[in-house]
């Protein structure tokens, strides 16, 4: 059993945040909703799934945790304005666990400086974002460079999931 | 009496749209909405204004216009991957006219790689975008660097539109 914070908050993309927690639950995984406050209700931004944050990102560390998941939607553009989650952020991607990021998922990784190098994908409004921040954009289902597995969009969930879960083997 | 084409789709932040174009047409100024299909209705972020595309962006050129404003919210990250878009906004940033932009609308002048050693401002959000893509951040309600005049956000809209208008005189 592995434990995985779920990087959230308002807008994020449904089905990014149940397609994936949905496997990892199944096969005995354990999922935290990570955000600004704990205890808030956050909404996602096409089929509005409730999803409560258990724990602020200001009372937890790293080893906390054995993965990172962030899913993509609006919710990686409203949390990256906030020191504390670009921090962690930062610190989980230097620790070498896994982060499996997908769609808007990496301009949390931008705003935390640490993409210079790395080869990822991510969602098409994005690219030159990706690019200007100094990695190699991929444009493929799957990416995975070291501990980042990245994907597109939507359309490349069960490939990311299968990814990721290998990970968490 | 000038004409000034807005770049809109859906998510656009309602206040950024409707503050500067209620100035623009109070002293006698046309505004065109643009977008991707000619006679599409978009909707507003906040309070889901609704607008109607008047010009599909395939169907005009730079020399009907003479500004371009650019609200934010999450309209300019669905209008970035459009190329069509992106070379109008390229085209225009090149032709010296007044350029207006707000909040998040320098994703688009990112995507159109024409920020490299220019000084603007953005929503908080962007920051890094903004410093990747080459050009100098600068955190005032109003920056104006030749034909680009930027600001952060709703609360800057009315030293933009101040600026914008002084542009159209």
């Amino acid at each position: 059993m592995k434990t995985i914070a779920v990087l959230l908050t308002n807008l994020f993309e449904d089905s990014e945040f149940i397609y994936p927690t949905d496997a990892f639950r199944r096969i005995g995984h354990r999922i935290v909703p990570v955000g600004v406050i704990q205890g808030e209700m956050v909404w996602g931004k096409t089929d509005h799934t409730p999803v409560k944050i258990e724990r602020a990102v200001t009372d937890i560390s790293v080893d906390d945790f054995d993965a990172l998941l962030i899913p993509g939607g609006y919710s990686p553009d409203k949390l990256r304005i906030h020191e504390h989650i670009v921090d962690f952020v930062r610190a989980f991607v230097e620790s070498g666990k896994p982060v499996f990021i997908i769609c808007h998922a990496p301009q949390l990784l931008i705003t935390a400086k640490v993409l210079k190098g790395r080869r990822i994908t991510g969602y098409a409004s994005i690219i030159q974002d990706i690019k200007n921040a100094g990695a190699t954009f991929v444009d493929a289902e799957v990416v995975e460079d070291g501990n980042l597995v990245s994907s597109r969009d939507p359309r490349d969930l069960a490939a990311f999931t299968e990814a990721a879960l290998r990970r968490l083997d």
